[in-house]
């Protein structure tokens, strides 16, 4: 009969990262709509995997109609959906996964939110978690042109109210660890740029390498 | 000039679970405040991942000062808590983790609830999700003997209202997938009960077994 339970501490993450063999951390992209985020974001997520390394994308397929679906689009909720995908980015990055986030967060007091959540470590001995904001940067005009869903046509015709960029700021990052240029390369491209930051900055395992 | 972009639509949950060498669940504790459920999740964490899994714990520590700081503890805020909880599980699995959560949870609708996420599927191609619940089962004269926060002296006390299990109802699960009797078993013995439930099941690689 045990009575007596020792009560475990829990792995830090440093200790969580050397059974999973990798570091976590998050990979933030913003941009424009249909400025090519989600296509990046999903061919690194495989091109990661491929790699050997657990890899997962959060995008508005599986967290609008999900953990957020009670949000709508006021300011608040705007607010309060980039404050939860940060969250839950973390937790991601914390268990050891790269989360790779692809969502058009316009405003740069969210992004700053983002960041500085991954940077504060509540759990003695963690360390403070990367978190590599990814511009998707290309002139509206393209967006515009490409517009697969039809939104920038709705948005001009006023069907759609503060749509970014259109009737609603987008405001692009001063500083953004990485900016790649979906109207001037390939997708494949745009992976082989952030691969190569995240080589140099030591955060992909050697053997991935 | 790369202007016209392949959309990719991204891995399917059995391409991912194919890449990383794993399936996600979630394996959902639920139990008395001090009735043992982190430390046994804590346990089980740390030998899944020296079995070479990816595992990842959910607890207050990490959800109640990040993602879920904004709550309360309103029957209201109680739903939503445990909800939001759910929809991060069912990610972490959707990712090829093994989610573990480890909160009391007293209430047989929201553990429903949760069950319910993971049996959906919104993603063409993708299977529904296993649902672990593991009913930490022990009575609570042993849970208030232990006391390790002294929470049951304070509840006791009139101090904390709405105690689960003095003043607040706990719903013991109907048809847990488990039950485990930390006042029974060790530590140890519990995991090797949930590790050979998962084996029976075929939810750890062969090579894990």
């Amino acid at each position: 009969m045990a009575t007596n339970i020792t009560w475990h501490d829990g792995l830090t993450r440093q200790e969580r990262s050397q059974a999973r063999g990798q570091k976590g951390y998050t990979i933030w992209f913003t941009g424009l709509s249909a400025s090519g985020k989600s296509t990046v974001a999903t061919a690194l997520e495989q091109h990661l995997l491929h790699l050997g390394l657990a890899a997962y994308r959060l995008d508005g397929d599986n967290v609008r109609f999900g953990l957020n679906k009670d949000l709508g689009f006021s300011e608040k909720d705007r607010n309060e959906n980039i404050r939860r995908i940060a969250e839950v980015a973390k937790l991601f990055a914390d268990s050891s996964t790269v989360a790779i986030t692809s969502f058009i967060s316009p405003y740069r007091a969210d992004r700053q939110l983002a960041r500085e959540l991954h940077a504060q470590t509540t759990q003695a001995g963690n360390d403070a978690l990367d978190f590599i904001e990814v511009y998707v940067d290309i002139p509206i005009e393209v967006a515009e042109q490409r517009d697969p869903k039809g939104l920038y046509k709705k948005a001009r015709a006023g069907e759609i109210k503060e749509f970014t960029g259109i009737s609603a700021p987008y405001e692009a990052p001063l500083e953004p660890e990485i900016t790649i240029r979906t109207h001037q390369n390939t997708v494949e491209e745009c992976v082989a740029q952030i691969v190569e930051y995240l080589q140099g900055k030591g955060l992909l395992p050697a053997a991935a390498q």
